[in-house]
């Protein structure tokens, strides 16, 4: 058994209006029925011991997250002073993890991505966890299956073992998210996974990664926890938190680590960033429509997302459209306009409509 | 100084779902802020002394009818048993001015037709008055100015004489709802007018007609208006109103009787049956997108109507769209299939959603 922390930050701009500020996109039911969140921590479950789960959240969502979670206890949900990207958060869960077993196994996921196949999630995670137990910084990689400019990429190098019927490499070189060409040269190529930002390690080997690469955010948090459970704890956190600088645990520590591994694995991950990218990942044929969350009835209707709640949503003689119904605004758009969301977003924020993001 | 009688009826089933069973058309506020029955009824006011005016509606409408003209007296509002078209309704109202004044001079104002110009549908009225008064009964006619198929045609004949700067005509010929080819023809001859379901008569003249063209309406109507005031009047008026059939004034009275005049008058007139109407009316050009209600920030947004209410409507690249946001169904339609709202109506009909309807 391992130890899991679910980072449940970001805010998923494009896909406003369902996702607002204080409704982020890990707490919206996609593709539902439960929120991303919830279904993110019934995946990782059955591999982690019943109270060796941490999700660090934004203070403003730690409500929503035991509403979503009753099953964790109240010191299983770290509300962050402020946010610090991937790399402090979970950081402070394996300093956390590391005070109760400071070998132990530790796997990080984040709350708002999407898993068609949870099984073979969980055999990635056996196999990456081989690794991990060996002293590697293990990454699970989906294979690009086309070239998408909106992940970042990671070139795998030789192979170190076989388990679970699935080979972890060596990692060759993590790439930022690419242009188009080289997007195709990387699909071509068959040497390149996604990166999907799950992670696996001992605690003890990413602690000592962390202080020989990041010292500057292994220090404040050494310190947060050497007082977390006494009774000036908190007033630590508060204290020590804001003078850590923002950094990713990609570009922190998995670029620049020496012993990192990457699992291949296929089990129909997606990251879901956008309403185009929801449409085409639930659709069976291009064609097809897709319905989240209200009644439909569609005439004539081609290619549409439909996401809504309470109104019963009809769509006559329509194609290629994203129709997202939300109790205060109504989003109809193109589906090729799907990443300019964010512009209305920016727009609306502008306007001092602070109502509505 | 007439009487005017406003005939409240009708559905308006493709402007669904602004439009329900109980919001029909005439309760819209098209394109607003007030009503339809509220702006027919400013626009005639100028005409009309203060209680010389009848609104004749379905028994679940006079709460609404009520709310909306407030300052019409209780009897002043008619409930409808059942509805039997215009033919009763308007023959209804001609009856009880009867028992006022015998030869005044009356109007009939559909509730739910849109003018642009108020003035110069009141000129149109008072030259029509003037052939009404010679004893003819008269229709206000709208010079064909495209080939529309959804209005009924009148064919212009003889002038008859000259007021308020209009000719009245002798009707030549009154003609159903075309097809293309053929309305192209009448607008063309230059010789056609739609029919804006707009009368004026003579209350005597036009009780001679019904009396001789529709004796099975008018026999019921006497029976009615007999015992209208006496204490078993509402139960004569349940009892006899179902016998009467279901006529409309055009079919019944003009296309039959004699001495029939038409004025034509430009006054920004139109019937507003469906959205694309609707849109094409009030957009100042074909590119531009019309708002109706709501709030809207529209992003490369073309030639698309939003009607709405409570919520923000955003639209992205959207073009040629009716959007319908209403409290419990969201209606996002291609313009050219605005016909077929209907359709809708009609399925969630079969699927047992009276609540929708």
């Amino acid at each position: 058994m391992m130890w899991a922390v679910i980072p449940a930050g970001g805010s998923g701009t494009r896909l406003w209006p369902a996702s607002r500020r204080n409704r982020p996109k890990f707490l919206l039911p996609i593709p539902g029925p439960q929120s991303m969140l919830r279904a993110t921590w019934e995946r990782v479950r059955p591999l982690v011991a019943p109270h060796h789960c941490f999700v660090v959240t934004g203070a403003a969502h730690v409500a929503a997250v035991r509403g979503e979670l009753p099953e964790l206890a109240a010191e299983q949900i770290i509300a962050e002073p402020a946010p610090r990207g991937t790399g402090p958060a979970i950081g402070l869960a394996a300093f956390l993890i590391a005070r109760h077993a400071p070998g132990a196994l530790m796997g990080s996921f984040a709350a708002d991505h999407y898993v068609a196949d949870p099984e073979g999630f969980r055999r990635a995670v056996r196999a990456g966890l081989r690794a991990a137990n060996e002293g590697y910084l293990v990454t699970i990689g989906i294979p690009a299956r086309y070239p998408e400019t909106g992940y970042g990429y990671i070139r795998l190098g030789e192979p170190l073992l076989v388990a679970e019927g699935l080979t972890v490499h060596r990692v060759q070189q993590f790439k930022e998210k690419p242009d188009r060409a080289t997007a195709e040269q990387y699909v071509r190529s068959g040497e390149y996974c996604w990166n999907a930002s799950m992670f696996l390690w001992r605690v003890d080997v990413f602690l000592d990664a962390l202080r020989r690469l990041l010292p500057e955010v292994y220090a404040p948090l050494a310190a947060i926890a050497a007082c977390w459970d006494a009774p000036e704890g908190q007033h630590c956190f508060q204290e020590h938190w804001p003078t850590i600088p923002e950094i990713t645990i990609d570009h922190g520590i998995m670029e620049r680590a020496d012993q990192v591994a990457v699992v291949p694995a296929e089990f129909g991950w997606a990251d879901l960033g956008d309403w185009h990218g929801l449409a085409q990942l639930l659709a069976d044929d291009a064609d097809d429509s897709v319905v989240l969350g209200c009644e439909h009835l569609g005439l004539d209707t081609r290619a549409t997302l439909i996401y809504g709640g309470r109104r019963m949503v009809v769509t006559l003689g329509v194609e290629n459209l994203v129709v997202v119904d939300t109790d205060d605004v109504l989003l109809v758009a193109h589906r090729s306009r799907a990443q300019e969301v964010r512009e209305i977003v920016r727009r609306l924020e502008q306007l001092g409509r602070q109502d509505l993001l």
